[in-house]
């Protein structure tokens, strides 16, 4: 469908902004990053945005729509940004009535997780199904839910928030209080730390640089046995929080992305190892377990899928 | 609307089937409870039942459909019952076509917590509500849930099951292979198991029969510390798992039914003082706890409720 719109995907991070022009499910166009940190106030951050949106529709006049993944709770009805805990100046911000003010085209904004489940559910791995879960695995763990074909945000579009979920009632207290948050188990950072605790008691020293997921992922394809048991025991956390959102919601399929899953097979394998067993049959027998197919163009291009939508 | 039609309601339970005939939310007349374990066959017990809605409907000929809740694994689409493990011959039975080819009236069949929540949100305490959890707790511990205002069931009909979710990706293993299964907790009685050991612990001998949950609620009330001391660890494993849900689903309500939680307000104040601390803002504000309307009549008023939503 050549005459398909092309829309704008806003993938508002706490290090950089990035804007690029999506046809279907594709960049063809992108502005430069815009860095976050360097901004005093949100008003001076919107109008760069602005700029770099306005040159992109110079230079695609069918853009149609704008959609903006933000990292944070948003009420998606009214675009409004609640408050970013890593960014100055952010809070309360009509972000969607703004923009759609200063370069009025219709704007949608979403929190970042939402969009990257948008992206994957109309473009990727969860294609075509109607009861899907979403996990995205980084320095925090999100998520999205799919259910009836539908997205659910629930009374205060917050829904999804796996990363919040508890594996442990009497885990200790996380970010919102909660007890034994399974972000705070498989964490970029947790994990990070207790692989290097881990090689410590094995009698090996390594730094903390050593033991980012990226290179755990490479000393357990290694064979290494003390990075296999780290991605087994993530696994096994891991598939706990899923079993619940198996049992309560019985979805056809699990997506998972982010930066700790591109891990692959090596977190995967394991994942599977302690999830089906602690499934009974309908919950079990046609569930599929995928990654996530987009990586770093996740958030634009989930972004913009979400503007698809709305028109 | 007094033109309303009469629906039939089915509770089938593992002790009794009980069938009523329900006129909006109030039952109007109900057929003598059929003794579940006194037939051989599944055929038998289907031919009683059908008597007795023959006879109501002698009786009350604007019947206009029929709702059954079933205790286990349903499709809802098809009507197939898939397995029924306390009663004798019931595996891969097709109840919905083998009703309405007997009585030639719409028929359908769910499982009993689907049909308790339908009683609660199209007549009782979720009436309204969007985003809704309902959970029972009795023998075991089972749920439902609305969410974007339809109800959840899931890619194979599954949904729901609180119960079977974990509250400790370390407890032991439950009936579905499910590690720290909520219902292994909170279930009846383990409720009473659990009491037995603290009172002994405390020096005192109880028989279980003094243990039921209904006995420690009236011991709780009168200030028994055993009691309070085991409801408030009730409340909160209760929490560990509804806070799951409200992170996942972000609900305005929850509402909670079954035997167990007749207990009132000795076990709702522990539930609510271990799972607000644990949720931010969106989650929490707005967020009520209700105990559910329907007392025993929940299963046939549900079902008939069901019945409604179908013609």
């Amino acid at each position: 469908m050549s005459d398909d719109p092309i829309m704008i995907g806003v993938d508002f991070g706490g290090t950089s902004v990035k804007i690029a022009a999506v046809f279907q499910s594709h960049i063809i166009d992108h502005a430069p990053p815009i860095a976050t940190q360097d901004f005093e106030t949100h008003g001076e951050l919107i109008d760069e945005m602005v700029r770099a949106i306005e040159d992109l529709r110079a230079r695609h006049p069918k853009i149609a729509a704008i959609g903006v993944g933000m990292p944070g709770f948003v009420n998606f009805e009214t675009g409004l940004v609640y408050n970013l805990t890593n960014v100055r100046d952010w809070q309360e911000i009509p972000l969607k009535a703004i923009l759609q003010k200063k370069i009025n085209l219709p704007v949608a904004v979403d929190n970042d997780a939402n969009c990257m489940a948008f992206a994957e559910w109309k473009c990727g791995a969860g294609r075509g199904y109607q009861h899907v879960v979403f996990i995205t695995m980084g320095t925090g763990v999100g998520g999205a839910i799919i259910a009836n074909g539908q997205m659910i945000r629930g009374a205060r579009h917050g829904a999804g928030e796996i990363g919040q979920t508890s594996i442990d009632y009497r885990g200790r207290r996380g970010a919102y209080g909660n007890l034994g948050a399974l972000e705070d188990y498989i964490g970029n950072g947790e994990i990070t730390a207790k692989a290097r605790d881990a090689y410590h008691e094995a009698g090996i020293q390594k730094s903390l640089q050593e033991c980012t997921p990226a290179a755990l992922a490479t000393a357990a394809y290694a064979e290494d046995a003390v990075a296999l048991a780290l991605w087994d025991d993530v696994g096994r956390m891991l598939a706990s929080a899923v079993m619940n959102c198996c049992w309560l919601l019985n979805p056809e399929a699990i997506v998972i992305g982010g930066g700790v899953a591109r891990a692959g097979e090596i977190l995967f394998n394991p994942l599977q190892k302690h999830l089906f067993p602690q499934l009974s049959g309908p919950f079990k027998d046609h569930l599929v377990i995928l990654p996530a197919v987009f990586g770093h163009e996740a958030g634009t291009v989930g972004a913009a899928a979400l503007a698809r939508e709305m028109i």
